[in-house]
């Protein structure tokens, strides 16, 4: 995404002076006013980053390929930092690994012109500490992601800076990813409508005998064949509630739910769909039918100005009418590069954070998944997902097939 | 691998009467009795055990599914804890997510009788606090990884305990790792097999005008078809040695080197293979040829008993009487759960940690990833990466296919 970005490492490196052309927002991948305010809200001087779903974002889509799903490296880990000083990214530093370095670099992948390279966490933050004594801030407010920096790397970085003030950076981090641009929102689409084909693809080629592992691993390849990286699948069939891959066998007449998150260029498309085995019987119809209800009720005030809230108001004033309200849940949540992240829109069962979106607008370009579980004790597991995106006038649904009862089996390969 | 485990936790929960049978050995996934001994050595009362590989490998095979690819939860990250008291499993805690809690303990999969939930680091590590203090040990060594250990996690922990020591946990757990059992040989023989028939497979199904972008996207979705987890691919063409995925494309005559890792339940194949569109010439069979030699010179010392530097002593011999020695590095590490592990046999390069194996004996189970890399300024990137298993009189090659010049496009399918 920097393609044709001009990254003169001597104009860069180079004090910019009041006549120069400063570094423009417009070379960067991301809006820097908004992260500049967010900053100076926070009262973060500078950051340094250091979760991979944060580093993508600041690097427009960057992520190192060979630790995109492993840390493990020698006695230590992969560590990349990013420092970026708040309203001076000509003086930001990106530290990965040597590879990234002797590859990616040449490959133009990073906006600034500053990078470095360590091996271990405690020599990664060791550039970034060297980085941040050549910028000189008096007792700096450093802003750091505490439960992705690890701990050895964060000492040294205390050591270092014994006057200086660690602040939590997540906050401010996620809010800014908050609003997507075109680009993240076609990528989410795109990650929601290919889990939910590859789905579709495995309800209809197994049929009774399929046992929840397979179910996971035919998944797992269907993702995959559709280009999408398989993150998880929760599954859940016949009348148990239990969701983890195991050798439980889908029976003719079961339901299945499967769960899966499946992201495409780090954007995840995190759907439920179901699925039976032979035809739903009158009570299986309607309880899907009133979980579909209350997803579609939740859609109904989310537009740019609403507050977050009024989806949680109108969902639950749909699902306390229903028959399903003793067994169902509902949550709504922000999705994205995180599976749950801002907007946050209600402070309750496992989603304990302060539900700050709740009474602050939405805005055009927020992606809410939205979801309705019915654990019901004799019926089994039932349950839709859906992702939502919060268009200019409106919302638009992301990979909305399929969400009635699927068949399985229909499309069983011949031997 | 705890098929059958009885896991009564009230007979756990009770004090152990030297009348009682204790909690054996014979119940754990691993060897308690050398772990103890390596927590002996090491100085640690107690390990609070936070890497995904050791928790896998505690756990006798253990991962949860949900979290494989990603951290990220919420405004914090998924933090699995293992709390082990040196010499007293039958008080050990696991804490994971709720999930694990409802769904994976449900199906037998955690040794101990105690579990916890978390859905923060913090909250993770109040659990583990919580135990400890029910230990009651007075001024414990407590083991961590400290790489592995958010920051905001520890802090917890040194707050709890004031009095207490952190010992960094990673060198005795890898030592505990570094020989592996029949299972685990079996799964790593089956990820190099299958990490290079999926390679194979790639070189001969592409042809001119493939890029390499696209040769790594098709290895990922051929090493998923074959029940791994697709890691990552370093992949070079023609005569650049820069080795990441991009949109060069592979042309007619050009080399092609494949390095890629891929896991069977977690336990990593990485191996490089080479291919050419066309036929090689004679510089380039004999660049291979020498690669050759220094990778099958290096296996002839691999024996119980034999010291770990002597494989590097005969590699480089052969080495340094070659026409590549200028342009050729040569490394040998052990692997497993992680890329680089115990045994370490030499400190070079970016290997840079003590080679406490290099004047230690090999033992039979050990695994050793031998590279040869011969970055050639005219011909390109041309290496070797084999898998060594140390036996019982000598060594076994895992996926040992393939070691020549593969030709390309040769199995195209015709549309």
């Amino acid at each position: 995404m920097n393609a044709g970005i001009d990254q003169s490492a001597a104009v860069l490196r180079q004090p910019v002076a009041d006549t120069q052309l400063p570094f423009t927002s417009a070379r960067l991948p991301f809006d820097q006013v908004r992260l500049d305010r967010l900053l100076d809200d926070a009262g973060i001087d500078v950051l340094v980053v250091s979760s991979k779903h944060n580093i993508q974002y600041l690097l427009g889509g960057y992520r190192f390929f060979f630790f995109d799903h492993f840390d493990a490296n020698g006695i230590s880990r992969y560590l990349p930092l990013l420092v970026y000083p708040k309203g001076d990214p000509g003086r930001a530093l990106y530290v990965g690994h040597g590879m990234e370095e002797a590859y990616e670099k040449e490959l133009g992948k990073f906006w600034m012109s500053d990078t470095a390279a360590a091996a271990t966490s405690v020599g990664a933050m060791a550039q970034a500490i060297a980085r941040l004594n050549k910028l000189g801030l008096p007792n700096p407010r450093i802003g750091v992601e505490r439960s992705f920096l690890p701990a050895d790397a964060e000492e040294a970085l205390r050591r270092a800076f014994p006057g200086a003030t660690i602040v939590e950076a997540i906050r401010p981090l996620e809010t800014l990813r908050a609003r997507k641009t075109p680009t993240e929102l076609a990528y989410l689409r795109e990650a929601s409508d290919r889990v939910v084909d590859a789905m579709l693809t495995v309800m209809a080629s197994h049929g009774p005998g399929s046992t929840k592992r397979e179910l996971v691993e035919a998944l797992r390849r269907e993702e995959v064949a559709r280009g999408l990286a398989f993150e998880y699948c929760l599954v859940a069939s016949g009348a148990s509630l239990n969701r983890a891959p195991s050798e439980v066998v889908w029976r003719e007449g079961d339901i299945l739910s499967l769960d899966s998150g499946g992201n495409y260029r780090g954007y995840i498309g995190d759907l439920c769909r179901m699925a039976i085995l032979g035809e739903p019987d009158a009570e299986l119809r309607d309880l899907l039918a009133e979980v579909d209800a209350v997803q579609l009720a939740a859609r109904t005030p989310i537009r740019p100005g609403n507050r977050g809230r009024e989806i949680y108001a109108v969902a639950e004033d749909v699902l306390k009418r229903t028959k399903i309200a003793a067994w169902t849940d509902f949550v709504a949540h922000g999705m994205g590069l995180v599976t749950h992240e801002a907007p946050r829109l209600a402070n309750r069962g496992s989603f304990q954070y302060p539900p700050d979106h709740a009474d602050l607008p939405l805005e055009e370009g927020m992606v809410i998944s939205i979801e309705t579980t019915l654990k019901h004790p004799r019926r089994g597991f039932i349950k839709l997902e859906d992702t939502v995106a919060v268009t200019a006038d409106g919302w638009e649904g992301f990979g909305d097939a399929g969400r009635g009862w699927n068949r399985g089996g229909t499309k069983i390969a011949s031997r």
